[in-house]
């Protein structure tokens, strides 16, 4: 069975270590890519997020910033720090840890982002020309799965590809670039989500299903043909009393039922977890090297 | 099979006089619509197309206006003419009719139209927005495609809805939005294409199927299912020579092998099209309303 299981930190320290060369290159032409996370408030979780962000920039070179805002921080004074940001020569990418406190409204503060530091994707110029077809960045957890399927020797072109879920961090971007004609995508996508009369008879003929709609353990065995390969966006805590924190962490797929048919799977941790991190860096780098390129 | 057949003409009229109403509550608040069509070159198509639209808007009652340049026009020159338009508080609507002139980039140009004044719904930020669930104007043939559904009764929530094509102007915007959780919409995409491997797999499943891959007479009787809805955007010239002007106008389907088993169908022309220039004016009055929104 271990042969099935997709190494999502194997390969994000295949990746990782690419990017080393790269910001090597990039130093001796006296650039050092750097990323400033803005985090408002003091969300437990936002802030294991940003730290460990913080620690994948230091590994790789990157100029790893946190600016940590009070949750009071009104919306004017996150524009302000955010146009900042967008001044400065040393930061190539900027990004807004998600949620910000409720009094901010999310979509309006990406807007104040330059789309060329938006290193998370998230900005609407940056859907907009991924799904025309010319992107600058793609958001990352969604290009992560695609890196994964492009380790794992998958091509998912001609192939049909199911998305269970359509939010706007990983459905939609994934659907919008599945379906271009770019190498590594190319495929016949169909998307999933709570309005769908029978999503078994979708899931039945897929040959790449991924999952990420939020819904713990979803994807059960006799849902999914046999060969398929089986990617699980999902980080869902589950209340356990008989662990120590009382909850567990399980993804959207019920991993054990799919395990015998899948041809290839995620785990739930370490999947496409520390590859989304990866991808950040990545987006960092490009970011970094794209302004050197409009400097020329 | 009369009543089968979807009439888009009456539709596209149903839609105007609709519209009427709305310009008239605009005109007496002191606001009349204006739409700015710029046409680059001398194509013949293209004259056809900006002369019916500014006919529409004529007879609907908005300010319609075509500026016409010569095909040597420069991308400074357009640029120019883009932002005293943007600048003009009576012009609402901006379109650029495409093709533009090989040495203008399409999309780099319409990046100089303010989004707000995007009314064909093309502007990477449209796009963006719309992909979000977040948006300003829809891109006007998908928009048509779903007033359609709505117009004849098919609700395609939760149903099985396969788009044939992944252009930028119908396919992947209509993806985008039949997957949305809108009313008119919540559908189960698929997006097939050149890619994709068995297409018949796909569009025998389809509860309702939208043509938009410019392949004359693709989709026959065989590969849809009993009682399904065949929504046909394409526009094909087919040389022949029987015919005065030497070709004849087709659809992406095959109109006869389809008829006995469609539940509904659009014939090409008088089906989608017209629909799509009721769209451009819905937009154009969206585009004043939302301007005497932000005034106030």
């Amino acid at each position: 069975m271990q042969e099935k299981l997709i190494d999502g930190k194997a390969i994000a320290r295949k990746i990782k270590t690419e990017l080393k060369e790269e910001i090597e290159e990039l130093k001796a032409q006296g650039i050092t890519p750097g990323l400033t996370a803005v985090l408002v408030g003091d969300d437990p979780a936002s802030h294991i997020y940003v730290n460990n962000k913080a620690k994948a920039c230091k590994k790789t070179g990157i100029n790893g910033e946190v600016i940590k805002l009070p949750k009071e921080t009104k919306a004017e004074e996150l524009a302000k720090i955010i146009a900042e940001l967008n001044a400065r020569d040393d930061v190539h990418g900027i990004l807004i840890q998600s949620p910000l406190p409720k009094h901010i409204d999310e979509l309006g503060m990406i807007l104040n982002v330059d789309p060329l530091k938006d290193v998370d994707g998230f900005h609407p110029m940056n859907i907009g020309y991924m799904l025309l077809g010319s992107p600058i960045f793609l958001a990352c957890t969604p290009f992560g799965v695609i890196r994964i399927l492009d380790d794992i020797g998958v091509d998912p072109k001609g192939k049909k590809v199911v998305i269970l879920g359509r939010g706007n961090i990983v459905g939609k971007p994934l659907a919008a670039m599945m379906m271009q004609k770019w190498e590594g995508c190319n495929a016949t996508v169909t998307v999933c989500h709570t309005g769908t009369s029978n999503i078994i008879d979708e899931t039945k003929q897929a040959d790449i299903i991924v999952a990420a709609m939020g819904m713990p353990k979803f994807v059960t065995g006799d849902m999914i043909k046999e060969g398929a390969v089986v990617i699980d966006v999902g980080v869902n805590r589950v209340d356990d009393p008989s662990k120590k924190k009382g909850y567990y962490l399980c993804g959207d797929v019920d991993f054990d039922s799919c395990l015998e048919k899948v041809s290839k799977i995620t785990p739930v941790p370490g999947g496409v977890g520390p590859i989304t991190i990866a991808m950040l860096l990545y987006n960092t780098v490009r970011a970094a090297k794209l302004k050197l390129v409009n400097q020329q």
